[in-house]
């Protein structure tokens, strides 16, 4: 019997943002040799910020993988507490070799319970959040800690399939792959972080961003107060 | 009776890259004020190189737009020879006042007679087919000739959504979209292009792509023929 390929799977949701999915598969899908899934909770169609993705397997019916990757999106603090997308991130994370996000994807991995005193990456505007999950925030664009893997925000997702690919199928691949997409960056502005951006730019996104702060934080630290229950609950378990 | 609203129109078909239409999709639909469609020959599911797309429109019943954005893919020259595509195409482009396309999406615009004297991006492995269209290749990430906005290979796709907002909705929106993206690229290598690439891993995309060539050309030169008909028909029927 052959061994199981190396299986790399993207966990879906509503309302992520489509870019922190879509330029990781671009890249990881190509992995020689690798088989590459779609899935989400329910499997069928995933309503992204603006696109809709047909086709995704249920999670529960993916029985193992070598890599779990999940993207972010608006809806990911939202999604942080669904016990039943959840419990499926952590049952893949768990069993994983690699575990990885991209954007606000790390906060699904906090509420998980995969991040503990783990360094991750997160998109600037919602890095805070992760301490709430006993994650150590790092302010690079991509964060290695060890088979946690983790992206900044949105087009970091290029970047860090880079560092994941040269991980699973070495540099010459990732540069293949790199050539192949022309990943030969020239933004006409420097304008994609907080440091670099003008700031009438980062006031514009901060005035955008406000009403959004205060809900997301609520619902993270609802996410890590389920994700201190069940890891309470499993202590009983073994006490008793 | 108000306005109708600046409308973007993305036009997706059957094994396209992905990345080449999502990419843009991401920085352009967030436009303010701007509506963003996503249509197809006959409307439905899309299957790209990788990932299903659904709720796409047919091309027919979208009466016009402001910018026409076409993606390439490795299927882009076998569509040059689907008349009914490169009809709605060539109709949405002559209407709209901005014509644009990504990676071999140009070869597109090129069959449908949209490029003819017109300089014009491409990927690089590619760029050489687009004098069969009457079209100036050149090895730009984003080339602009008049209202004709064409991006290099798949990632360009980023830096040609920059430059498409910025004429669209100005450099301060464009900067907005761009910190909300995280857009400062940090690839791990320099081996976006033939000439950054390692000689090793331009010989192995070359060996790759070797088999592909003769095909894609023998497509290109034959939707050439097309267009040149076509044209011929459109002169006689002046004349007659």
């Amino acid at each position: 019997m052959s061994p199981r390929p190396f299986t790399i799977v993207f966990a879906l949701y509503d309302g992520m943002t489509q870019l922190d999915f879509t330029g990781p598969h671009e890249f990881l899908s190509r992995t020689p040799g690798a088989v590459t899934l779609v899935a989400s909770r329910d499997g069928g169609a995933v309503k992204s910020d603006r696109l809709e993705f047909g086709g995704t397997v249920p999670l529960a019916t993916v029985s193992g993988c070598d890599l779990l990757c999940v993207p972010g999106g608006l809806s990911a603090t939202a999604v942080a507490l669904d016990r039943v997308f959840i419990a499926e991130i952590r049952r893949l994370g768990l069993g994983a070799r690699y575990v990885t996000s991209v954007c606000t994807g790390s906060l699904i991995l906090g509420a998980a319970g995969l991040l503990k005193g783990k360094r991750a990456a997160c998109h600037w505007a919602w890095r805070e959040l992760l301490p709430l999950f006993g994650a150590i925030p790092q302010a690079d664009r991509v964060v290695r800690d060890g088979d946690i893997i983790t992206g900044g925000g949105v087009t970091a997702g290029m970047d860090f399939a880079l560092t994941v690919l040269t991980e699973i199928a070495g540099a010459d691949v990732a540069q293949a792959i790199q050539l192949g997409l022309e990943y030969d960056p020239q933004p006409p502005f420097h304008a994609g972080s907080p440091q670099s951006a003008p700031p009438q730019v980062l006031a514009r996104f901060q005035a955008t961003a406000a009403p959004l702060i205060e809900k997301r934080r609520a619902q993270a630290e609802e996410a890590a107060r389920l994700l201190v229950g069940d890891a309470s609950t499993t202590e009983t378990d073994v006490i008793l």
